[in-house]
C-alpha cells in the first residue's frame, strides 16, 4: 500500500482468486474503484458524447494521448485553461499516456496491429529517427518536425495535468528480434530514469508517474523489465510492448509479467480491453485497462453484448446493428441493460440511423458500450467482493474460445 | 378559435403589437406555446443531438421529411414501430411536411436558394415530370423512379403519424414567371382538394391537416390562394412558395399573405428561422416557424448569440466559432445563456474541438443554439403576455439591418 500526498493512494481492499484484487486508486480528482476500465477521450473529447454522457454511463476516469495534444492544440493551450479536466469540462480522475505508443505505431505503420497480432496494410510512417536523445517524427497535421524527449513528454504531460502521467519509451513491434527488443528495453529504461529525474524536478504532489514494464515476449526480458521498475519509486506500473501475435501468447506475457511485479502498486495493462480479455486480466492481477474498442467498435455499428446475449456469430462480443436482421427488431440492444439507449431505443431505430448516416446513431450506441463496460467492471468489483468472481468468470467465459475476436 | 377531437385545438390567448398574437396548440402529443419554433429532424433524428438533448434544451415540437422517411426507411417501416414518437423516441408534438419541397429544391437544384433569395451552384437535379397526377422523381439514394400523388404524401404521412400533417404542393421557384406560378398555384389548390379528400377518408382524429399558400410574390395570386386556403376545413395554414428575392421583399409578401388570411386558424412560415425574421413574423401574426438553420450553422461552428454579443460582424446572427480569436477564449457562448453548454464548456474549447474535427462539437452548438431559439421564443412569449413586445422587439432589431444574412 502506498499512501501519497494530495490525497493519491492505491489500497488493495480485498484479494480475490489466482492474483486478482478489489482495490481503490485516489486521485486529487476523485476515487477509482479497481478492477476499472479508463476510457479513450484521445484528443481531450470522448468520440461523440459530452461530458454528461460519459458521467451518466457511470464513467470514473478516462485518458488522453500526449501525442495527439501535443500538436493540437499544444500543451500550453491546454495548461491555459487550467489543465485537461477543465479544459473538457470533465473533472474527474484522468491519465495521460506518454506519446511513445502512438510515436512508434503511426511511425512503424502497424505497431498496435502487431501488439494486438493484427494483420493489416500498412498506414504512413512519420517516425524518422530514434536515437538515445529521444524520437524524430512529423506531425500528422502539417508534416512539421518534432523531437519528444523523455523529459519533453514529461513537461508536456505536467502542462497536460492528467493525475496519472506514463514514462516515455519505445513500443517495439512484434517483428523485431530479441537483440534488438533488449536494446530498446535497456534504452526505454534509461528513459523511465529521465522520466524520474525531470518528474521529481517539477512535482507539486498533484500528479503521479507510472513505470512501463517492457521486453517483448521475452522472459528473461519481461523479468529484467519488471526488477527494473520494481526497483524504481514509481506509484504505479503499465504493461506495455509487444504481447504477442495471438490472445493465448498475449495471456501469457501478461501472466509472466505478473510473476515478476511487485503487488502494492496498481498496474494498469496499456490498450488492451475486450471481455475476455479483462476476465483473464483481472485474475492475472490487472487493476486497470484502457482501449479504444467501446467507442471504435460502435461507430462501425458494434454493440456490446453479454454472450449469452449474442445472436449469432460467437467469435464476437458485440452484434452489429447495421446487420439487416435489426430492421424492424423493436428490441432494445439488451432487454435487461439500464443504460439511457436500452431505456429508450430499439435496436430497429439503432439500425435505420446507421443506414441513414446520422451521427447520434455512434452517439447512443456509445453511450450502451460505455455503460455496458462500466457495468462489467462494476460486476466484476462486486464478484471479487462477495467472493463469487470464479462464478461470474465461468459465466462469461463458457464459449467457444477465438484467437482472432 | 377551432375545437377539435383527440385533444387538438388552437386558441389565441392574448392579442399583442399589428398582428402578434400568443396562443397555445395543443396536440394528442403534448401542448405547444406559441409563437414557437420547430425544429428539423429531417431523417427522424436531429442531427448529431439525442432526444434528452433535445429536451433539455426545451423543445416542444420537432418536425420530419416526408420526402426522406419515404425513401429511407420508408413509411411502413416507420409505422411498424408505432410511428415518428416512439420510432425517435421524441414522444412530443410532431410536424412532417407532404414531400413537395424536397422533391422540387433537390429537383430544380435551387429552389430551396432562390425562395430565400440565396445564389448557389445547381445540385443535382432528380426531378423528373410533374403533372396532374403528380411528380416523378428519383430516389437521392438508390436512382429508383418514385411517383408522390397528393393520395400517397396523406397515406405516407398517416404511416409516419406525425399530429400535423400537410398538403402536396409544388414549391414554385423565383425564376419562373406568373403564368407558370398561377397555373403551378391552381393545380396545387387542386392537389389540396385531393389531399383534404385523401385525409377525411382515412381521418381518426389523430392527425390534423395544413394547407399550404402558394402565389409566389404576386399579391393577387397570393389573395386567390389565401382565400382558398380560408375557404377549406384545414386545421391550420402554412404559407409557401418563394417569398421573393431578399428580406425586404420576403417580409413583404408574408405581410401579403397575412392580410388575406383568416385569423381563427394556427399559421406556419415554413422554412424561415433566422432572429430577425422571427420578429418580423411574429409582428405579422405568424404562429410557427422552422428552419434547419440552428443545427445547420452549428456544423459549420456557428453559435447563435443576442445581438448585443456579437463580438464584430453585425451582419451575421451568431459568432463563427472556427475563427482562430476564440483559441484561448475562457467565455462560455453566452454568459447570460443557462444551457448546457454555456454551463459546462469554453469557447476556445468548442474552437478546439471544431479544429480538430470532433464530432462532439456539433453536439455542443447544436444543443446551444437549439436552447437560443426556445429561449427566444420564450422571452417572446412572455413579452407578449406583459405587452412588452416592441421594447424585445427593439432590442433585437436595433442593429444595422443586411439583406443577405
Amino acid at each position: 500500500m502506498i499512501s501519497n500526498d494530495l490525497s493519491f493512494n492505491f489500497k488493495i481492499k480485498k484479494l480475490g482468486p489466482h492474483l486478482s484484487r478489489r482495490g481503490q486508486l485516489d486521485t486529487p480528482h476523485g476515487r477509482v474503484e479497481t478492477p476499472a476500465f479508463i476510457f479513450c477521450a484521445t484528443k481531450a473529447a470522448m468520440k461523440s458524447l459530452t461530458v454528461e454522457q460519459l458521467r451518466n454511463s457511470e464513467t470514473q476516469i478516462i485518458l488522453s494521448n500526449t501525442y495527439h495534444l501535443m500538436l493540437q492544440p499544444g500543451a500550453e493551450t491546454v495548461n491555459h485553461f487550467g489543465g485537461l479536466q477543465t479544459f473538457t469540462g470533465w473533472q474527474g480522475p484522468m491519465l495521460t499516456d506518454s506519446g511513445g505508443f502512438q510515436i512508434f505505431s503511426l511511425g512503424h505503420g502497424s505497431v498496435a496491429d502487431e501488439i494486438k497480432g493484427r494483420q493489416r496494410g500498412n498506414r504512413q510512417k512519420t517516425l524518422l529517427k530514434i536515437n538515445e536523445e529521444g524520437a524524430y517524427f512529423r506531425s500528422y497535421i502539417n508534416g512539421q518536425e518534432y523531437l519528444l524527449t523523455p523529459e519533453e513528454s514529461i513537461r508536456i504531460q505536467k502542462n497536460l495535468g492528467a493525475d496519472l502521467i506514463v514514462v516515455l519509451d519505445e513500443c517495439t513491434p512484434f517483428h523485431v528480434d530479441k537483440s534488438y527488443t533488449q536494446k530498446s528495453m535497456q534504452r526505454s529504461h534509461r528513459w523511465a530514469l529521465r522520466c524520474l529525474e525531470a518528474y521529481s524536478a517539477m512535482d507539486t504532489g498533484s500528479q503521479k508517474l507510472y513505470g512501463i514494464i517492457q521486453g517483448g515476449t521475452y522472459p528473461d526480458l519481461r523479468r529484467e523489465s519488471a526488477e527494473f521498475v520494481n526497483s524504481q519509486p514509481f506509484f504505479g506500473h503499465a504493461i506495455g510492448g509487444s504481447l504477442g501475435s495471438d490472445k493465448v501468447q498475449m495471456y501469457e506475457v501478461i501472466a509472466l509479467t505478473m510473476s515478476f511485479l511487485s503487488k502494492d502498486r496498481p498496474i494498469h495493462l496499456l490498450g488492451i480491453g475486450g471481455i475476455q480479455d479483462i476476465f483473464q486480466g483481472v485474475l492475472l492481477g490487472i487493476d486497470t485497462f484502457d482501449c479504444v474498442h467501446p467507442t471504435r467498435v460502435a461507430r462501425h455499428g458494434g454493440a456490446l453484448v453479454k454472450p449469452w446475449n449474442l445472436s449469432s456469430d460467437l467469435n464476437r462480443e458485440h452484434l452489429n446493428l447495421r446487420n439487416s436482421g435489426y430492421r424492424l427488431d423493436k428490441k432494445p440492444i439488451e432487454e435487461e441493460c439500464a443504460c439511457n439507449t436500452c431505456q429508450q431505443y430499439t435496436r430497429g431505430y439503432l439500425h435505420y440511423l446507421l443506414k441513414a448516416k446520422e451521427a447520434v446513431a455512434y452517439t447512443l450506441i456509445s453511450e450502451h458500450n460505455i455503460y455496458f463496460m462500466n457495468s462489467l467492471m462494476k460486476q466484476i468489483r462486486h464478484a471479487l467482493e462477495q467472493g463469487t468472481f470464479m462464478d461470474l468468470y465461468k459465466a462469461y467465459m463458457e464459449r467457444e474460445t477465438c484467437a482472432t475476436c
